[in-house]
């Protein structure tokens, strides 16, 4: 069996989750059914990052075994024909069996993009959050300080989540304002059902004035989601990408959200 | 009567371009119900740009006369709250009733990306413009020497326009690269029907090296529209902004792509 990386970018605006559903309107259905059109056979794709409804990406890596062999282009071209206009694929090379998309990730990225500013968001609709007052980025900042590092993180997470352990270990959150939008960077070893949504929810609490900066590492401390501000909006949310492993010798694998538009 | 001036920005994508159709799916249309919602009025609007459909706006410039008096936000949160979620006011306030959003612009605006890259679109779909093969942009940018001035623009004018005359002056034709983005800048007094969608198409022919650079100029100098390129995609374009007379005292009447996206 044959093992093949795959990245591909998509609006997740158009999709109902990357995680496989009933309706078959998830981006791994999408893919599934393109791959099969262009393989004629059944296959599953495992991803670095499920994303939720409305969650984008700029770089999903996923895996999947195929026997049949292709010509380079067709996994590329071939695969884009048969996905819808809102996903295509960035790249698909043979790997080692040894490659795992998901449990071979050893950490992931995503960008939250927040619109600041009282009018709500026309062209940006669906691409970026939402918060009509001023926030006050230091404020969120310091609030965000605690929860660099290696925490129990289940005050951030969703009731739903499947994870064994709510610890995760946060790597990087950086916020950086460019006129009217807030950007958060987030880089982890792996992220809680929620988690970046609910960081974000609390931490605009905390840029509104609604609560002071060290009510974060309280929420962090009581380890309980109830305590918490509500899940923030998808609209916002993208995966950048995730590191794999030198040995792989995979093409980019992470494409931050500055590059997408000058 | 009072006139007030307006700015909006809007996704080409959810509208069959700005001036009112019979469908009633124009931007003009869903920003006259949402006015007329407010005032309960009938009125119209004038804009400076009618951009076609599938084209976006960071900054589109509207007056309209309404005798009704609404508080300052009414204009626009209340206008946004009855908009589609792909058009939003920026702002609105009371001018001159010598203003006029379209023969008072004395300079328009327009960006075009082009994503130029071997693979398709995904993430941004409908929001730019696409060629697969590797573009040359020093022979697009000495091409596009030939067009900056005034000239008759009769080969790069869309069948259907109904300009009186066919010579504008282009004050901007930039071109810039960041990674696989290539991005256009365009100011003119004004633009013909299908102008700079035409001028893009014959720049990617000239990048692609299916033309020299200099037969840009020969085009430009026949005046024969059947002589070009074909019209390029309206994915990729994005009206910008206008400049009006200082004495209006307008807010911002310009915002490039560049403000949107870090």
């Amino acid at each position: 069996m044959a093992r093949r990386a795959l990245a591909l970018e998509y609006d997740g605006r158009f999709f109902c989750g990357f995680q496989s559903q009933p309706s078959g309107e998830s981006v791994q259905d999408a893919l599934e059914r393109a791959l099969e059109a262009i393989t004629a056979t059944k296959l599953r794709v495992v991803a670095a990052g499920r994303t939720d409804a409305g969650v984008h990406a700029t770089l999903q890596i996923v895996h999947f075994d195929a026997e049949v062999e292709r010509p380079a282009n067709a996994w590329v071209r071939g695969v884009n024909a048969h996905l819808p206009p809102s996903a295509a694929v960035l790249w698909c090379l043979d790997v080692s069996c040894e490659f795992h998309a998901r449990f071979g990730a050893s950490a992931r990225h995503y960008t939250y993009l927040l619109q600041n500013r009282p009018e709500r968001p026309g062209l940006w609709a669906g691409r970026v959050g939402w918060h009509h007052a001023a926030l006050d980025d230091d404020a969120m900042r310091e609030a965000a300080r605690a929860l660099s590092g290696t925490h129990d993180f289940s005050s951030f997470r969703a009731a739903e989540c499947q994870a064994r352990s709510p610890v995760r270990t946060l790597h990087r959150l950086d916020i950086a304002r460019i006129g009217t939008l807030v950007r958060f960077d987030f880089t982890a070893d792996a992220f809680l059902h929620h988690m970046i949504r609910n960081i974000i929810g609390a931490l605009v609490e905390v840029g509104a004035g609604k609560r002071s900066p060290s009510w974060v590492a309280e929420l962090l401390g009581a380890a309980d989601r109830t305590r918490g501000a509500p899940t923030f909006a998808p609209d916002g949310l993208y995966f950048t990408g995730a590191d794999y492993d030198a040995r792989f010798a995979l093409p980019v694998t992470r494409r931050g959200v500055a590059a997408m538009l000058p």
